[in-house]
């Protein structure tokens, strides 16, 4: 269990080895970071030959990471609040994973995980706006449910999706709680709460609004066969 | 709106006004009474021409009481820990109440919520272990869940299940949360949450494990046509 | 229980069977949506021959949708903050809701209530300011708690007026918390959970400042004689 | 503000000052205390020629106690849990502090807070099981209401009595929370959070089931004028 | 209990039976109400012989009421957001109410208790900045603790002032959680909750920031003596 | 999507088609079961020809339970509460599982979970009393962090193990948080929103002491490759 | 930062190197664990050369450790329930730790700091029933406030000594909450808030009942000059 | 115990015998003070030869009191919101104060600390973004491990940084939680909660945020040693 490659950049130090640790780069949480601290750190990373993720970069700072690196060609999603830089391509996945969404207000949400799951390898497909209010909507996505190898399920308010979702598949599903509703959600606090004390197994929690760990986790998982990540990293870590 | 007859007695005051003001007699809650009041209270409800229904009176209290009214017929349901007894029928109503809980566990609370509403007149079908776990459970229902005039549905854990019923029905869902679960459950009061903030309209919430006051609303939504219980206790309280 | 029709519109998916499988249209939270998402919205429930509900809309996006359909006769309510569009006038109704608030500051709430239940047929009649503090008040509204067929109550800081409500009268109370107060009030979680525990039975509760909800749950109980909703509904979705 | 005696018995340290300082003997809290404990701390108050107020004490306790103090006439009240033996008259009161408590349940803690304040002179006069679900019981105890100088209201569940009875009465008002109830009564957080956020003035709030303090606090409200407890205790220190 | 007088004024209806019932008029509380409706309030209190007390009155708000009745002689203090306009004298009354505050970030709070207080009638003596952290500062004030008859701690952060103070006098406290503080102070939830459970008998607690309450229930024991309100209000209601 | 069996047991509903469905049978929750109720629901997933997992099943219960099915060749493990009856070989997996627990307060759940995932097919090894305080016994650990396909951690108090874990693998880790520990742990709660609010990616969350929940959501990810439940089950189905 | 010697006792794993890296042995928690897992462990910490410190064992647990150890002079504190056995004396401090606690109820904490401080080599010295509720009775320890080179504090209730404490002497101050108290003191939560939010700088604060802890930080700081630990761990490391 | 010099400054009172009392002069908290406040209190402090710490004090404001005191040689850090003027060098320290945080976004705080250690007069070492995602980051800090005489560790989201560095260090470990994080994190709390259940001995904790008392009683510790603090003070306050 080696340690290694770190890059000092004043007060923040980039975990370069994270890469061949852990098989995935560090992402680059940009809330509460300065334009000039987000490009220093992205510079660093691609460096190093690491392909960059940017999340809850807001339309601004993402103008300046933009122009920064406009000769590589970097993908933002205003939406979902995210960016990419690649140096390489990612490593192919053989599953889809499933991103599905409760409301039109949790979408910021839902489409941060895609973006993210994207970015490490995996193809995601898609469906919104599919609550438990009315079910026939729900069910009008089985092709997507049977299919995925793993599904992200976002909701705020009473957070029952992922149980009613968890209930109908044989894959894993990521339960993602949003800060979506008023009152009694508490913040997003309810729909945690609720989707952990869920009566149907195979379900597992993220913190609220955390699109971002979902597609991480969902593109872990789908990852997970043939060629592991362990392999790809003790070869790039020597 | 005059205010009227109450029977002191002792330290507790029974308010036999009740009947004529509000249409029903003042239950019983018999935690935390000994026998002793039990007995006296429910005396003196009798004594009124009033029926008398006591909740939460577990199964030692049940025997004395039972004793001591062998005469009256009194009927006593030790998982529902309620138990009635009559001295005139309950008015008719035109409508089913129809009491639906997620699990086995939920049993005792959607029991005593049925006793509650048949005891002040309702007809009441059930249907248990229906959670969210396996919708095809849920739907397999269907008559009761669109012949209904009211439902109560009963859950605890993450509480989803009056979510996806109140989807799809066209009636007035009380919805009952109980303290089934355990950890983030925390006894009871993510159910509570999760019911409240429902993304489907038509459902209201009452108290954690209250069985009693869904009966009660239950009943009182199904009463709600023809001859009001308004006019019934004007006529009684002359 | 045959599902069936829905509008997809980019990542909303609109309910079109709502209508028929629950008696009443989807309505459209607006808070979160553009101008356009909610004229969009609107366009295919109107289209569907829906009459249409758009609740927690500003002025300022309500102006767009005035002018936007301008030649329906559109109704808007800036304090209760919502606006209805009619293609077909709504079910008639045999009994009142009444609509009662504790002070001022929860008039907000208690007109959006007062204005959806008229939205899906009711008659409704109202009184505001009339909290514990001056019982006087309350009482001096003795007709109007005695006629209704369901009575919405609103409050806010202690949420007392549902119990001393309740205690007086025969019909459903659907208690409705409001964030209005500070301190130890918790935004309106306090008074959550007054009504929640109150001593009185027949109260049930819908989330905090939800107006919307409790004129929808009022409105169903109201309907719940003669010609039932699920009647309506299955000539409609033939 | 001189500081003096105390009564060093091993781990305890009784404030044999607070007499002359606050004008009250200190309360012994026999909750956690031996019945060892508690006749060595009551001797060495009475010794000091302080009266001796216990509470929390449970009948076992209370007899070893009655048993070692029995020449000294000492009164218990099972119910309330207190105990008092004096060894001087307590000083007169001008006014009536009235009790009043919502349900049976809440007797308890009433009958500790009437014991409490008799104990430090006041005349209590007490009504009980007069909630608000119907308020002609609270009407009928106008008497009560009009003629008390502190009123102490004592109520779990909902918590709504104090404002009621607040809005009538021209005396200061100190709320009672109790834990009675279940569910959201969060063992008596929700009465107290009620009792806090009030929308009538002239209440003050103590600990749930905090009898003792209501008892100790009135009594004080009720001792401020003539003769000043202060008076009487610069007397009594020097 | 004759009930009575009401002022009618849209939606809001003023208790103008106060004054006579509980010996006060009923206080505006200007929060999120407008100018015009403040001054509609104050006139109809004023036309009722009642003087006027505004809270949470802020500069702007203020200088439209201060204009509408600049022949009143009426008096602002900003920092307690407070304005009264009198008709007639307050009665006197016999003693003093002590405001003490821990920091001069909680003076608006004391400020806001102390013009409250002598609106009514007491005379008032402040002290600010004398928290526990110094106890010689607090000690230093020792006649003013002394001869109040009742006292006022306002105190933020843990709150801990009131039971050093109350441990050294023999007058009723009232305390007054503030919501200065940061991180667990919790938004002054700590400093309640700290009052609440103050091991020093004597001490009852309003809502967070509540100076008002604060004032109004200390006049309210001060006024305790000799000529009581009732007796006032009862020849006033005539 | 079709649905299908059920065994229809009085007030249970044992879903047995969630073996098609979801490619694992229901397990039976025993807490608040009778013995006679865990054998019956056993009985009818034998005869449906399905594996039975029992979990939280106390030593009494489990008496009965072995006693019944003695010629099935029943496994029960104390500590872990869990049972199980095997009518077939679960399917093999290509990974192991790693069950890694803080401290041997921890063991239970972190039995349960290897129980459980190793009902379901998996192979799983363990490491225990492993916690942050001495990093050393994690890091001698290496060999079984880097071999497994899944990790799940169990840690109570603060909760902090599955971060450090998190950050040195390339796997996905399934974290469990314990009711274990004292006061500010809030009976897991603190461990729960610690593991939530984690640093590290990767890492997704079960409900407190849920070690059933952990070891089937790991043993989803172990066969999320080659063979996928889904096939299987349509197979089986017919 | 050599990593090293651990004793693998089945699942249990006694951190043996803690001695050398921390300059303390690793204390047995024994709440949870046999009396057989208690000897095992002890035995292998003395076994290696190590003292060793037992923390919750209650008197039946004891007595089994005190039988098996007997030769060794183990000592015992009921009261604290800690259990030390020594096979080297304790290093010398130079400082005195004090140790004051508010009430007799808060003792057991108080007692186990104390212990354990000794345990670690410090002198201590003691002061009890010292509550804010008669500052005398702290201002009277005024010698040991001033010669102690830490204090530990221990409070429940409103946990308002440490502050008073804090705010006189110029020695760090460790603050321990109790869970003693009733109702709004949240089972120690509000003591804990309260400590946290002091509004006097030099006071640190441990877990709720976390005397041990208590005593460990107050002997490191105590032990914090001269002979640093680490130069004799590094020693005994070797 | 003798208490003494204040200076009254309108509402505000300066304890100036705190230099005497407790070995550091009073700080001034500048949020809620205008500039203006500031400066009177800072310069009592400087006419009374003590130094003068200004904490949460923002650029404006800063401006205000840099140019007041130009010829002072004041010391200003932005990113710490802290200033610092001397009239007096601090005392010499014999040890060094570590402050390590775990992310970029909690330098604010750590800086703070680092600033105010520094006034109370001890050197200070710090090391940033060394969070437990990649521990390798850590254990290149062992050099300052090793030889700080106090560690203060600053942390936000699940907060596990002291857990680990505690484990490794035998220095005093003070703990500061941040409310850096989102979601689950509520702000701060979880992880406070998370630092104060540390299964590691050695670590206690100041409130959310609180860089200043993190600081404080850093250099406290770090000043128990040879000449104290008490002895220094009493010199001064002659």
């Amino acid at each position: 269990m080696a340690f290694g490659q770190i890059a000092e950049l004043g007060d923040a130090v980039v975990d370069l080895q994270r890469q061949a640790r852990r098989g995935r780069p560090e992402a680059v949480f940009c809330q509460g970071k300065t334009p000039e601290q987000i490009v220093t750190i992205t510079r660093s990373l691609l460096k190093a030959g690491q392909n960059a993720l940017l999340t809850r970069i807001d339309e601004k700072k993402a103008e300046s990471v933009l122009g920064e690196f406009s000769d590589k060609s970097p993908e933002y999603d205003a939406q979902a609040r995210c960016l990419a830089i690649r140096v390489s391509p990612a490593p192919p996945r053989s599953g889809i994973v499933g991103v599905i969404c409760a409301g039109t207000s949790d979408l910021p949400v839902a489409r941060e995980a895609a973006f993210c799951a994207r970015f490490y390898g995996s193809d995601v497909e898609t469906a919104s706006d599919v609550g438990v209010a009315g079910l026939h909507r729900l069910l009008g996505q089985a092709e997507l449910l049977l299919k995925a190898k793993v599904l992200i399920v976002v909701a705020g308010m009473e957070g029952a999706l992922p149980s009613v979702v968890g209930g109908l598949v044989s894959c894993p599903v990521i339960a993602v709680p949003t800060s979506i509703g008023y009152g009694a959600n508490l913040e997003g606090v309810t729909a945690l709460l609720s989707m952990l004390t869920t009566c149907v197994p195979g379900i597992s929690v993220v913190n609220i609004d955390n699109g971002f760990g979902a597609g991480y986790i969902a593109d872990l998982i789908n990852g997970q066969d043939g060629l592991t990540c362990n392999t790809t990293s003790s070869e790039e870590s020597t």
